[in-house]
């Protein structure tokens, strides 16, 4: 079976609230994650919220990656959304668990997109050379 | 038990292709999506991939919703993620299913954030009155 997309669902327990609550941290930790899985980011957005708490996504030409912080709970929910063979996410998700010193972190490894059930690979839209976000 | 976050991964498949391809009719769903949820739109980011496909988040004050399109294969890979419980992911699912024309949609519902097991309540941080996104 082949599937479009690949979809990381990452619980991270126990990690250091100061990061978690510190909007230029958890962007840069996640815009790391990105380059470290090798995708081309196409959007960056962060927000911080009142008393607590940052939410961000990161649209990369491969999908995207989302996170939403509790630091009053030492938790973030993460989603690595990606899609062809190039990329790499475990190694962002690994670099995420050292970067935010989670100490009880979680992955489940989820398959979106699972069109052909013969074994044929399906092409997916992103290829190098033909890469071309267009942001309106 | 109580959970921070309720995520519905959300698969489309059997979509009217014209709309999964159109830039305006996805992120203009997805926007009404958010608001048949009753939640609160922080930010919108939507792009198009050459040669076909659409991705695009809306952030909002209660997490976020995601989408990635193949309209070459009728199909489109949804995200809700969303904490308190104000806010009705379940009805803006019930909306894109219909906007998307899609034949054949699967559901599931995680929760994310499990903390709690003695059956107690976690309050979350963004309440109506303190709601305050800040920008940067």
């Amino acid at each position: 079976m082949h599937a479009l997309g690949t979809h990381l669902l990452i619980d991270l327990k126990d990690c250091n609230p100061e990061v978690l609550d510190n909007l230029e941290e958890v962007r840069d930790a996640m815009v790391s994650a990105a380059k470290e899985a090798e995708a081309t980011i196409v959007d960056v957005s962060f927000h911080e919220f009142n008393p607590i708490g940052i939410s961000g996504m990161v649209i990369i030409a491969e999908s995207h990656l989302s996170i939403h912080t509790w630091p009053e709970y030492g938790y973030a929910a993460v989603d690595i959304f990606t899609c062809g063979e190039q990329i790499k996410p475990m190694e962002a998700a690994a670099y995420l668990i050292e970067r935010f010193k989670c100490k009880n972190p979680s992955v489940i490894d989820m398959k979106r997109g699972m069109l052909s059930v013969n074994g044929e690979k399906l092409p997916h839209k992103i290829t190098g050379s033909h890469l071309q976000a267009v942001s309106r």
